[in-house]
């Protein structure tokens, strides 16, 4: 299993002279648009430098929120979207196709500082299915709605709504009719810590490329794909859900930080039980005090991660740091 | 919070001279038919009677099963079955009707043995939801399927299909027309230890009273609602679905156990924690050495359980022993 090495605690050693309880001036977001296989056919240099920008430009979206004092909730979502508007990744726009030629996305949030979670599964016509899954959280008693309904209460609540043109695009047409699995995940998320010591995370896919209609993966569960709290940290998920659900896997990563793990530790201790049922994947994990971990057991995941102390970076590969 | 307390340990002791790694001889089986505040205008003395046979009748299909050295998958899925049939609870016939005034079921079944899951959500035609779970389970390669493709999934397994008109019971109608919440939960479960030391967890329900159409509650959700893994044990949760799911539950439980506590510190760790959102309902929980668990925060809860040693009761108020 491969891991990048978390660099947050010599982020942390340096701010510990500042921080107060409630506000430590520190903030930290990490992304991810998916973990697997990522050399292709289709993975050109200008495909490489095309995801490269937009990973970068989602980063900015989050930081702009973060630096000005905004909560790691707002970051969360707006980063999600703008990778769900993206066509590079599958969520939102360029959402893989399932077995009947249509697209089913899921997506959800968590605001660690209530523990209030909002998701949404199964929608094919909302144009951010985060914003929905927000929307469960702050507008409904519920936390998961799913199908037709969802896509109903879409409309209900003024949540932007798209054609299947919008969402399909020709790389995914291409993909299934030729019936050629895209290896490389692309399901996206964000986790973040605001500067008031709040975390939150998210996560929206369009799930298994040929899935059946009605599968629903890890992404919108809160516990499997997503989980946020305070108390521990924030983590996102990405990779084979099945296991991932089984295995309650973004949860269990919060339990082993709560133990004492560091991330690095508390996601590469979750994966290896994933490896070991079979599954591939991958995480992003920050913990309540700012430090931070990319996991992965896959030869690649699209990734980036900026904070406060002016760390921006966006990595592919497994091995690149 | 209330709780009764486990017995489970003086059994632990009788059987342990003679027990083996794989095959302890021991089983244990324990049901629910949801948590609440139970006493209400329809619990009337013949009402209370009828509820405790049906426990009683649901308890004997899995006690026949786990008896003749049957599995624990087999046990809870048969004993869900039955309570799904059974029009006093809110799970298959009998369920609560949805603000539309029509019914939406979920339901899930976990083996510990293999971590293996299958959960089905929001449908509406499934005559045993549980049985739908357990097909997802074996016969895809996924775990949770919802909505209108989850009731075409059982069309095309051959699994029994029933019109409104079953579901919908005459009690249930009354109380959409007059708008009168059933306090008294409903939901089933059941969870079991088999001779060979395997453990297996199953949920249903019909979901809250009045509920959005398309909300998913915990009792589907793996982590939330049921759990079951042989290094631990086996739960499976009613209550305000919500408050279940934003603190993965049933996992919790497990991981508490995991970590050294008993069923009953477990249980009522996690559902204090629960209590604390706001939240309200129970837990039945049996660990891998078989020391089992009631756990609730509520005046009451539909319960039963027999063990191999004998002991068989069904209980209702949250004071009965």
């Amino acid at each position: 299993m491969k891991a990048t090495r978390a660099v947050g605690l010599a982020l942390l050693l340096k701010f510990v002279g500042g921080m107060a309880e409630a506000q430590t001036g520190k903030w930290v977001l990490l992304i991810h648009g998916g973990a697997g296989d990522i050399r292709g056919e289709h993975f050109t240099p200008q495909y490489e430098k095309k995801v490269r920008e937009e990973l970068t430009a989602a980063l900015r979206v989050g930081t702009t929120i973060l630096a000005s004092g905004g909560s790691a909730l707002d970051a969360v979502e707006a980063t999600v979207r703008y990778l769900e508007d993206s066509p590079y990744f599958n969520a939102g726009r360029g959402s893989v196709l399932n077995i009947s030629g249509t697209i089913e996305m899921d997506a959800s949030i968590m605001d660690g500082a209530t523990l209030k979670a909002g998701a949404v599964a199964a929608v094919s016509t909302v144009k951010n299915p985060v914003a929905l899954a927000r929307a469960v959280m702050e507008r409904t008693p519920h936390v998961l709605i799913v199908g037709q309904y969802a896509d109903a209460l879409a409309c209900k609540l003024n949540i932007e709504t798209a054609p299947p043109s919008y969402f399909i695009t020709e790389q995914r047409l291409e993909q299934f009719l030729k019936k050629i699995s895209a290896e490389d995940g692309g399901t996206v998320g964000a986790v973040a810590l605001d500067i008031k010591g709040n975390v939150a995370a998210g996560t929206s896919t369009g799930g298994l490329f040929m899935k059946m209609q009605g599968r629903v993966g890890d992404s919108p569960i809160i516990g499997a794909g997503t989980y946020a709290d305070n108390d521990c940290g924030a983590v996102s998920a990405t990779g084979q859900g099945e296991y991932f659900m089984r295995v309650v896997a973004a949860y269990a990563v919060c339990t082993q930080m709560r133990a004492g793990a560091s991330p690095l530790q508390a996601g590469e201790q979750v994966l290896s039980r994933i490896d070991s049922l079979g599954g591939k994947g991958g995480f992003i994990i920050v913990r309540r005090d700012g430090e931070w971990a990319f996991v992965m057991n896959t030869s690649g995941m699209y990734r980036g991660v900026a904070t406060s102390a002016g760390l921006q970076k966006v990595l592919i590969f497994a091995d690149e740091k």
